[in-house]
C-alpha cells in the first residue's frame, strides 16, 4: 500500500511555517505497513490543489491532505474537495452539536464563521475531530481513499491517532494483504561517514535485494538505517541487523532510533539515579531536552543556567579568581560547575557546559565553537574540550549531543 | 520568476528527518523576488527523482534540489543528474584541492570514498561548498536552471547564502524583470480566529485583486499576513498594512513576523534592562528561547530550572510550608519563584512558570494544562493562571508564549 501526503498552505511555501506534520505522519503510516511515496506542498489555490490531487492519485492508493480547513477566506480545501469529488456542502447536525459543546464555555467563538465549520461535503464520511472545529473528511475515489485533516499539528496528531489511522487499518485489512515495512536503526559516533562506508563495504555488497542501508549524519552522530519494504522476513532482518551491530561495535551508542536523551533517561530510571545540569553556552537546551519527554521528573532534578558570570559565581559557587585566571570557557570552571550543581541539587550526576557559541566572543586561542563539557559522577569528574563548528545553532546542538553521549557512556560504566 | 524545491532522501519519507530546509529556502527566495511554487519530497530512487524533475521543469523557471550528495551508496543524486542532463563525471582539481584543505587535520577522512566527491558532472557549473565535500552543481536546461546542494541544513544554508542566491540574483537581473514579492505580518492575541475574520470582513471585501490576507493561528497567537506577488506597489501595500494594524489595535502584539523572544530581547536591549527565569513546567524551554539568538547575553542573565521541589526550596527559597499549603502549581509559589530569581540573579525582571504538563499529575481541581505564570518587575509582581490544552508539548510551548507576551506588555509599560 502506497500513500502520499499533500500539505496545503501558502505559509509553507513562503517559509513562515516548517512542515513538521509530514515526518510524524510518515512514521505512523510505516508502522501500519503503508509506504509514504511522496510529500507535496502546494498553495491555497484551486488549480494547484486539483493538479496535486490528480498527480497523487496517479501514483498512490491513499492520499492524505493537511491544512486549509479553517473558517477564514484563505482556507479553501473543503470547497476544492467538493468540486474535485463532484459533491456539495450540507449541514451536519452531529458536527454542529460537537462544535456547540467544544465552545460551550467560549460563546464568543460561536459566530457565523464558526457555523460554516458544520457544513460538510455530502458524499464524504465525516470522522470526529475531538479537539477542533474542522471536520475530518474521508472521500472514496474508486478503490482509492482521500482523507483530509487540519494542518495544526496538535489537531492533526489526534485526528490521525484516534480516527484516520484506525480507519486506514480497517480498510487495508479488508481489501489487501499488506507486508511489513521494517526499519531498524543504529546510532554511532567517532568515525567519519566515508570511513564507516568503507568499513561496511563487504557487508553492503553482500546484502540481498530488498534490503537497504542508509547513512544519516547529524550533529556528530551517524544513524545507520536498515530498511525493508516487505521483501524480508523479520528474522532475516534481525540477522542482518545483528551483523551490522557487530561490525560497528567500536562506535555504537545505541541500537534503536530513540532520541539520545530518551536512552539516557531510561538508563537513569532503570538505576533509580538522578541528574542535574549547569549550562552556560547551551543555555537551557540541554535541560529542555532532558525533560522533554513524559516521565522525566523521575530522573531530572533541575538546572542552573548561568549565562552571566555573576550567576556562575553566585549560584554555582565558581570563584571569581578561577574565572579571572582561566576564563569562563575552561576545564577548571566547567569542572566546578558540574560538581557544584551535582552537590547543590543533590543528584547522582551533574553535567556542565561552557563554550563560545558565537557569532562574537571568539579568539585565536579559543575560537567560536570551542566548548568545554564536564561530567560529575559518584566516581569523580571528567572534562573534555570540543570544537563544534562555526554556527551558533550547530554548536549548541552538538554540545548537547556530546554532553548526553558522554553521560550515557558514564552511566553505562 | 517561479522556483520549486525537490528534497531528495528516504529519511524524509519514513519520518526520520523533518524537512526544515524548505521553509528557510522559501524565505530567502522570496527576499530576492522568486516565488516558491511547490515543494516535493522524493525517495533516493532514480525513476522517482527523474519524474519529479520532469514535473518541476514543466512548471518552474528554477529547480533547487537538496540531498543525496554524500559519498555513500545510498546517495545517488549526482549520478541521476548526470543521466538527466546527459553528461558524465570528470575529476575537478579545484574541488579536489578544496577537499584536501578541508580535511587537512583529519587525514582519516581522506579515503577513496571521499575521493568520489571531487568527481563532478562535466556540463555543470561547480560552485564552492566552503564547509563540506559535496560539490554545488548548477545545470542549465534551456532557459531554466537547476541547482543541487547538500541536505545537511548547515551546509545548505551556507551554500545558499554564499553561492546559490547570489548566482540566481545575477541570472535573474540579466534575463528578467522581477517584481517584488511583499509579505507583511502582524501578530495578535486574545481574539478567536473566526471573530477576527468577522472584524476584518469589510476590510477583506475591499482589498484589491493581488492582495492576499492569511490567518495563521499557533500557540495562542494569530499571525495575520498580507501578501502581494508583484501586483502592488510598496506604498499601496504600506497603506493596507497600516489600516489592518489600526483595525486590530486592541489585540496587537507585534507588527513584524519576528519571533516574540526577539521582540522582547530588542525591547530589553533598547532599555538596557535584564531578565532571568525560574522554570518548573517549561523546564528550560523559556531560557533557551531567550538565549537562542546572537546577542542575548546583553539582556539574559540566567535561569533556575526547578523540576524537583527540593530545587524550588533550595535554590529559589520557596518555603516548604508554602508548597504544602498551596501546592507547587499555585499563585503563591510562582510569585515567590519569580521574585526570588529576579533578586538572586540581580535582574530587572523575573519570569516564573509552574504547571502540569502531563500526561500524569493532573487532578479535578488542577487538570493537565493548568499553568501559573508570574512576572516580577521593579513595579511589583503579577501572576495569572492559564489552561493551555492537553498535550505536553502544546502546553509548554504555549506557556512560553504567554510568559513572553506578558513580559513584552510589562516592559512596554
Amino acid at each position: 500500500m502506497r500513500a502520499e501526503i499533500i500539505t496545503i498552505g501558502d505559509e509553507l511555501l513562503i517559509g513562515q511555517v516548517v512542515d513538521t506534520n509530514s515526518a510524524w505522519m510518515a512514521e505512523r503510516l510505516n508502522e501500519i505497513g503503508i509506504e509514504l511515496y511522496q510529500i507535496t506542498s502546494v498553495h491555497d489555490q484551486r488549480e494547484h490543489i486539483i493538479a496535486a490531487l490528480d498527480e497523487a492519485f496517479s501514483r498512490a492508493d491513499i492520499v492524505l491532505t493537511t491544512g486549509g480547513l479553517g473558517p477564514t477566506n484563505d482556507d479553501i480545501t473543503k470547497h476544492v474537495l467538493c468540486e474535485y469529488f463532484d459533491t456539495h456542502l450540507i449541514e451536519d447536525q452531529r458536527v454542529r452539536a460537537h462544535i456547540m459543546e467544544l465552545y460551550r464555555e467560549r460563546p464568543d467563538v460561536l459566530n457565523r464563521l464558526t457555523a460554516t465549520q458544520w457544513l460538510v461535503p455530502q458524499s464524504a464520511e465525516i470522522l470526529e475531530n475531538r479537539v477542533g472545529s474542522a471536520p475530518l473528511m474521508v472521500f472514496h475515489h474508486g478503490a482509492q481513499i482521500l482523507a483530509s485533516m487540519p494542518g495544526v499539528p496538535y489537531e492533526m496528531k489526534i485526528a490521525m491517532e484516534e480516527q484516520i489511522l484506525p480507519y486506514l487499518e480497517t480498510s487495508i485489512s479488508r481489501d489487501h494483504e499488506t507486508s511489513a515495512i521494517i526499519h531498524r536503526t543504529l546510532q554511532v559516533t567517532g568515525i567519519p561517514e566515508s570511513s564507516l562506508a568503507i568499513l561496511l563495504e563487504n557487508y553492503e555488497a553482500s546484502m540481498p535485494a530488498g534490503l537497504h542501508l542508509a547513512y544519516l549524519p547529524k550533529d556528530g552522530i551517524i544513524r545507520l538505517r536498515l530498511s525493508s519494504y516487505g521483501e524480508l522476513a523479520q528474522e532475516e532482518m534481525d540477522r542482518w541487523f545483528e551483523e551490522l551491530k557487530t561490525l560497528v561495535a567500536d562506535y555504537l551508542i545505541a541500537d534503536t532510533d530513540e532520541p539520545l536523551e530518551v536512552i539516557l533517561g531510561n538508563l537513569l530510571k532503570a538505576k533509580g539515579q538522578t541528574i542535574a545540569t549547569a549550562e552556560s553556552c547551551t543555555g537551557g537546551k540541554l535541560a529542555s531536552l532532558l525533560n522533554k519527554h513524559a516521565g522525566s521528573s523521575a530522573f531530572y532534578w533541575g538546572s542552573v543556567i548561568s549565562y552571566d558570570n555573576s550567576v556562575k559565581e553566585h549560584l554555582l559557587g565558581v570563584p571569581s579568581e578561577l574565572i579571572k585566571a582561566h576564563g569562563v570557557v575552561s576545564e577548571e570552571v566547567v569542572r566546578v560547575m558540574a560538581e557544584s550543581v551535582r552537590k547543590s541539587l543533590n543528584t547522582n550526576y551533574g553535567i556542565a557546559t561552557s563554550g563560545i557559541a558565537g557569532p562574537s566572543g571568539g579568539s585565536v586561542e579559543k575560537p567560536v565553537g570551542t566548548v568545554w563539557i564536564a561530567w560529575a559522577t559518584p566516581e569523580g569528574t571528567t572534562a573534555e574540550c570540543f570544537h563544534l563548528g562555526k554556527l551558533r545553532e550547530q554548536i549548541t546542538n552538538r554540545a548537547c549531543i556530546k554532553a548526553i553521549v558522554g553521560m550515557i557512556q558514564k552511566v553505562k560504566g
